[in-house]
């Protein structure tokens, strides 16, 4: 039903157009004149249908809402560029770096070296925008191997105010754990590639190991943060671009959501 | 600094005015032609930062990104209302109900009757826009007394996609669990605006007692769902507006966040 209204929109405008093309020459001139504004309408409508719709795709995406989903709709790709190129993303990482700091410092720290902030790395130290880009931001279905070419790189750019974050976090005396789903092979690349933007001093890498790899990311996050609250750490913040990082057992008390309207792991 | 870039286009177009007001008479013709099509642009570039702002806002409140907040920005009351009375909202409430009904459809249901399916009441089955609509959308800051006054009323229309899953999911053979945070004292009036709305033969409808009134919403609905489990009900689906409906303990195996960008209760 959602992209009903599109579709209908879609046709009503080829009718339009096609009007345009084959019976121009035999309609009388006002009518003509007319049709210009008439179609700009339904392109102005067209394009705000597809807003609505595709905003709201990303509403129900964001609050976890959709069951697992493999690739954008073809419909929103417009849509997911230009929010992920445009100012929106900027302004929405931004604001929730802004939010996980304001708790941060709040937060009274015991001083026992046991109060732990967790970070997820893909889409939330790193931006893998670079990549996705060049495969349809999302529309492409997810292709391990060509992934992994890119991961090898190592040249992934900082999301910038997620540096500042892990700075600050860094700087109040927290733990800090990053906790990927990136393979255990991969670790030399994942700590070039953070070295490279930016990212020290961090307390654990944790990457998948071969038991790991089976597992949903939900499952193998909350046994590490079950392994780290075993261990005596508290998790008091917690910032992932997945559901499947924040949610599971061992939460922690303030978690993040970063923006990632591009792929969705279960 | 999140509104900073408002506040500066704002100062700049109150620039704009003031010159047009001021010394239009003194400045030469062409300049005076000018103008109107550079405040026109200013317009639509405030107009695009605050949709901007205000949409990154809403994603921070809906992702629960934000730390508990009182009250909506001053800057979103025009979005919030525009959002709420618009299609944006009903286009949203209309997809979480789908996707919520394509996942009851899916579960293999075991037929003894301990299936259940969780809602929550205000701005989930039931709308109180009409009394939001009199109240700023949230920019007041919530006032108890005049509130129970409206819910005194028992008017509070359905929120008819809910209304349409709810009977799906009776439909299937769910037990339905009515969670609110309404008082026990306000029984009467509730059952009569559901029954009003539509709603019926739910198993259970769910009001705070005296003992839970202090509790926060988060504790008091997790017990609630802890007693369902321990009573041997499997909780397969949960709908609310509010994280603190979803998040917790006994979480049900699906969450369905409706949109609610007008208030927020941890």
């Amino acid at each position: 039903m959602a992209f009903l209204r599109i579709f209908l929109l879609f046709s009503l405008l080829s009718l339009a157009f096609s009007h345009e093309t084959f019976n121009s020459h035999v309609l009388p001139r006002p009518l003509i004149l007319e049709y210009p504004e008439n179609v700009e309408i339904q392109f102005k409508e067209f394009a705000e249908e597809l807003r609505l719709q595709c905003t709201s795709w990303r509403f129900a995406a964001e609050t976890n809402n959709l069951s697992p989903w493999k690739t954008i709709p073809q419909e929103c790709v417009d849509y997911v560029k230009d929010y992920m190129m445009g100012r929106a993303y900027s302004i929405d990482v931004e604001r929730v770096s802004k939010e996980a700091g304001v708790f941060a410092k709040s937060v009274e720290l015991s001083g026992d070296g046991k109060d732990a902030w967790v970070f997820d790395v893909d889409e939330t130290l790193l931006s893998n925008l670079p990549y996705y880009a060049e495969h349809g931001y999302g529309l492409e279905i997810f292709y391990p191997v060509e992934f992994d070419k890119w991961v090898e790189k190592a040249r992934a750019p900082a999301i910038q105010p997620s540096l500042k974050l892990y700075e600050e976090i860094l700087g109040l005396g927290f733990k800090v754990f990053l906790l990927t789903g990136r393979s255990e092979r991969q670790r030399g690349v994942t700590v070039e590639n953070l070295n490279n933007a930016g990212f020290q001093n961090w307390d654990k890498l944790i990457l998948r190991a071969s038991d790991d790899h089976a597992k949903l990311a939900t499952i193998y996050k909350s046994e590490k943060r079950n392994e780290m609250v075993e261990e005596g750490y508290r998790i008091l913040g917690n910032s992932g671009d997945q559901w499947s990082d924040l949610l599971g057992s061992s939460p922690s008390v303030r978690s993040f959501k970063l923006p990632n309207p591009m792929y969705y792991i279960p």
